[in-house]
């Protein structure tokens, strides 16, 4: 299996001004084309930064892609530093320019002289054409057969460009992945009960991702000639852990909720507490939710839960807002005033303060409802505010998922 | 100026599946703790990837930080590649464990058995906290005086370990860097107004970075003896273009916006459409929020806006739920419901579908009230579904910001 190589220019980026936005997607698609990525690269401006990226590139990497510092100002010296490299001219090309120039004039009117070094290209380089933006790309196959490919720095201009050469860089032996995301279960005792399954198979690489918000994603890679090899320990996990997985690939959590409730044509409504909409928001983020989600009440302050979902008083002074009592009544407010087949109702201590003896910061009630049952469940998130909040809208969201997988079945 | 090298581990960075949370944060304390970012690499989990990119770095860095890869499962390998590299042993540490043991005991419930990795540190290296996780850090000085840094993965673990040790990586020539962040105006116009001022001083580095969402920031940096000369352009800044400046350094619209509400002893509640909780969920984001943000309703559906926020039937017939008729009488709704100084009504087309002739998707009408007085305007936002949702929402905060700033006047 071959090694490919990305390499990102731009002093802002190391400079941690900006997050580089290239080699995540790059890196998605040379793995889908049968590369193994051996590393990511970003560097300054400047010649010595580049050549040791080249440097340590060509040691392992049949592919090395540079992008940025395509552009006509002073410090896009991507095309020099790549030539001397290389010990290669560049080369301007007159025809090259003429297209370049025409396209200028029509983004900016006026074409500052500079623009001519956008048409140097390296010694045996081919150009590749810009749909976006002026600079070309630049495609350079080296004596051992490596491929060196130059991309401009925008994104939709590298994008376009990289598309021009996707087809010629397919790799016989491409890779085959299977994704398998899971919630409300740990990495290590997910790990665990799975071990003498995931394990068995060296030639299947395994990789688990685990995020405290959003849950474990566990990935199985092998050759294309294995998948058969994956695919049976896919059914083998799905049989000893099936029920926390929430989907497979890269769907999220709130996509998922929001299917099933389309599939199932229910409404769902929410009311917040300490989550203060990052709940329905998360729900609104998927497109198409407006077909299932009706809306929400975010009774942030106690009067609202009363005024607003009919908490009492009584249950307030008595049990307090971080209650199953007036989760259970938040429940049944929101119920009466969206009309809906389900209800989630969140109330808990976010933090920092808040919190007390047997009701600690991290604490939260998370209750859903459908059809009259009710099922509350109480939580203690030991994180800090923010990620007690998402955790516990995520954790909202896998709540329901599963009631709505039982009940329709 | 010594030059430090970061190393993110992890197969989903190679394999594009998730972005390196961690390199731009690392890369921005760093270089105001006076250090040149020479380079930035990421690589998958193996102990090839890892080799090479620490004999990459060793060459030219005096400082080398490595994050991910400390966790308990197989493939956390950064502890045993560096040690291998260094050519140490990684010893068991009996008293650190118990620490973790207890710690994972707490978040978890359960430790299993891989648990123990984690105490595993380098020869000769220091064990370094970690408040959020349970993985600790790991500080190692290398023969020549060359520094080894291993950091927790997860963003949050990273941020808290590297505090430990901020101080411990203070260079002498460190550099002096305000920072101004700014709404409401574009980066191309603001860089027109300010050209002059900023780019009058070679010995000051000036970097503009925009956010469609959250706005531009403009970084003044020079060598500390230079510091009164970034302090002078700052003020020329503020006299010319000041009223679009929502704070400086790291705080965010929302604080600054919490802190105004607090600040002048006034309330808040919002009536969200298109948004759907995103607004009142990014206020929520504030610690100490609940102070002045009473509540909000989501009225996604218009059945909920009729209900809820007494939104007349007749407007959404006359005028559509995408209009200043119907955010005005949200603005009305939601100010009686809650009772509060200020309310902030949103509504408009998101998309992907939804939109036509006169009102095309990203049509957005935002309003702020305050004291019978409502400030309603339409905005375009020509962006996917959830750009237009949070510019949308961080516009909203942008307006009110405004609105306060003149009324406490």
């Amino acid at each position: 299996m071959s090694d490919a190589c990305i390499i990102t220019t731009g002093s802002e980026i190391v400079e941690g001004i900006i997050t580089d936005q290239n080699s995540k997607w790059l890196a998605s698609k040379l793995i889908s084309l049968g590369w193994r990525i051996h590393k990511i690269i970003s560097v300054g401006d400047d010649h010595n930064s580049i050549r040791e990226a080249l440097e340590c590139s060509m040691k392992n990497c049949d592919l090395i892609i540079i992008t940025g510092g395509l552009g006509p100002t002073k410090d896009d010296i991507t095309r020099s530093a790549t030539a001397k490299f290389f010990k290669r001219k560049l080369i301007f090309d007159e025809k090259l320019y003429e297209k370049i120039e025409k396209k200028v004039k029509e983004f900016a009117g006026t074409v500052v002289k500079t623009v001519r070094n956008e048409a140097m290209i390296i010694e045996g380089a081919e150009a590749i054409g810009n749909d976006v933006g002026s600079a070309p790309g630049q495609l350079l196959k080296v004596d051992d057969g490596k491929i060196v490919l130059l991309l401009p720095g925008p994104p939709n201009e590298m994008m376009s460009v990289f598309s021009k050469v996707e087809s010629r860089l397919l790799r016989r032996d491409r890779r085959f992945t299977r994704i398998l995301k899971f919630y409300g279960i740990k990495e290590s005792v997910l790990e665990d009960e799975l071990r003498d399954i995931i394990y068995s198979h060296p030639e299947v690489k395994v990789a688990f991702q685990a995020d405290y918000v959003k849950g474990i994603t566990l990935r199985l890679t092998s050759s294309e000639s294995e998948k058969e090899v994956v695919n049976s320990l896919v059914k083998k996990i799905y049989d000893k852990v099936g029920v926390h997985i929430y989907a497979e690939e890269s769907k999220s959590l709130e996509e998922v909720v929001v299917e099933l409730l389309k599939e199932a044509g229910r409404t769902l409504a929410v009311a917040e507490s300490c989550t203060g909409g990052v709940l329905a928001g998360t729900i609104v983020n998927v497109p198409g939710s407006s077909k299932v989600f009706k809306g929400g009440i975010i009774a942030y302050d106690n009067s609202a839960k009363m005024k607003l979902l009919c908490v009492r008083k009584s249950t307030l002074e008595r049990y307090g807002a971080v209650s199953e009592e007036c989760v259970k009544e938040m429940l049944e407010g929101v119920m009466r005033i969206f009309d809906v087949d389900y209800a989630i109702a969140i109330s808990g201590i976010a933090g920092p303060s808040g919190g007390n003896e047997d009701k600690p910061v991290g604490t939260v009630y998370i209750g859903v409802m459908c059809k009259g049952i009710k099922e509350i469940k109480r939580f203690h998130f030991k994180r800090e505010r923010n990620t007690v909040r998402y955790k516990s809208a995520y954790t909202a969201l896998d709540t329901l998922r599963r009631l709505i997988r039982r009940g329709e079945q």
